[in-house]
């Protein structure tokens, strides 16, 4: 037998609430890490470094396979959970739940970007990568614009 | 211009201790997120999917890459930062910055077998992947046992 780590139960089992909004957090701020970098090349922030650049939105794609817009944000997720052991925090706006099909149709846009970003990675063409990296962040900007409390 | 998503700053500047303890819990949860699944197929617990093994082996990879045991453990983020707009909390136990040598090699040995176990997913073997994913979830104890507190 060996160490599940804490976390298995999150694949295996009911989510608690407060196992919703770490993981969705987590996942979204892994994928803004990186992120970060491959929209700081796009923009000419940081020098162009393909190998990173590949790495990172590779990792971006990988990462959005986890669905944290989907499964993560049950129903009762969308305030502080009283009780819980560690405070518990959520910027995720109620229109997710009072707007689905629109939160749903904001997700896709931002999944159909990622996966033109790492095709465009996979090309090796630095103009294409940094276009999609663009609209990557384009995309992200506008689904937190209308879901994310600042 | 396109939105960073507020962590492009992570990668760009000097990170705060906050943002450190963040980035570590979030890297780590989503890594055990990914690795959840692969323990639990590797032990029986559910079925075994050799495209979803594949998939989360080669994301737990991806993600191991941001090195969240090395540059998001700086000095002075053992504990709780007083005064940040959130309340942070850390596991991490003190022997992380008292015997950094045995830190940094107890995370080199999950970082071999978890290159072993995507080597082994990239083989196609079942057999190869469930060792490897036997071999991950030891070497990810062993350093929670030392360093991360229950």
């Amino acid at each position: 037998m060996f160490a599940a780590v804490g976390v298995t139960s999150i694949a295996l089992a009911q989510m608690k609430p407060e196992d919703a909004i770490h993981a969705r957090q987590s996942i979204m701020r892994t994928m803004g890490i990186s992120f970060g970098p491959v929209a700081a090349m796009a923009q000419g922030k940081i020098p162009f470094d393909q190998k990173a650049f590949v790495a990172d939105a590779l990792r971006v794609e990988a990462v959005w396979q986890l669905n944290p817009t989907g499964r993560f944000f049950p129903a009762g997720t969308d305030k502080a959970i009283p009780g819980s052991k560690i405070a518990e925090y959520t910027k995720a706006k109620s229109e997710i739940w009072s707007e689905p099909d629109k939160f749903k149709k904001a997700a896709e846009h931002a999944g159909d970007a990622i996966g033109k970003l790492a095709q465009a990675a996979r090309s090796g063409d630095e103009g294409a990568m940094k276009a999609a990296a663009g609209n990557v962040g384009k995309a992200c900007k506008a689904c937190h614009d209308d879901f994310h409390a600042k």
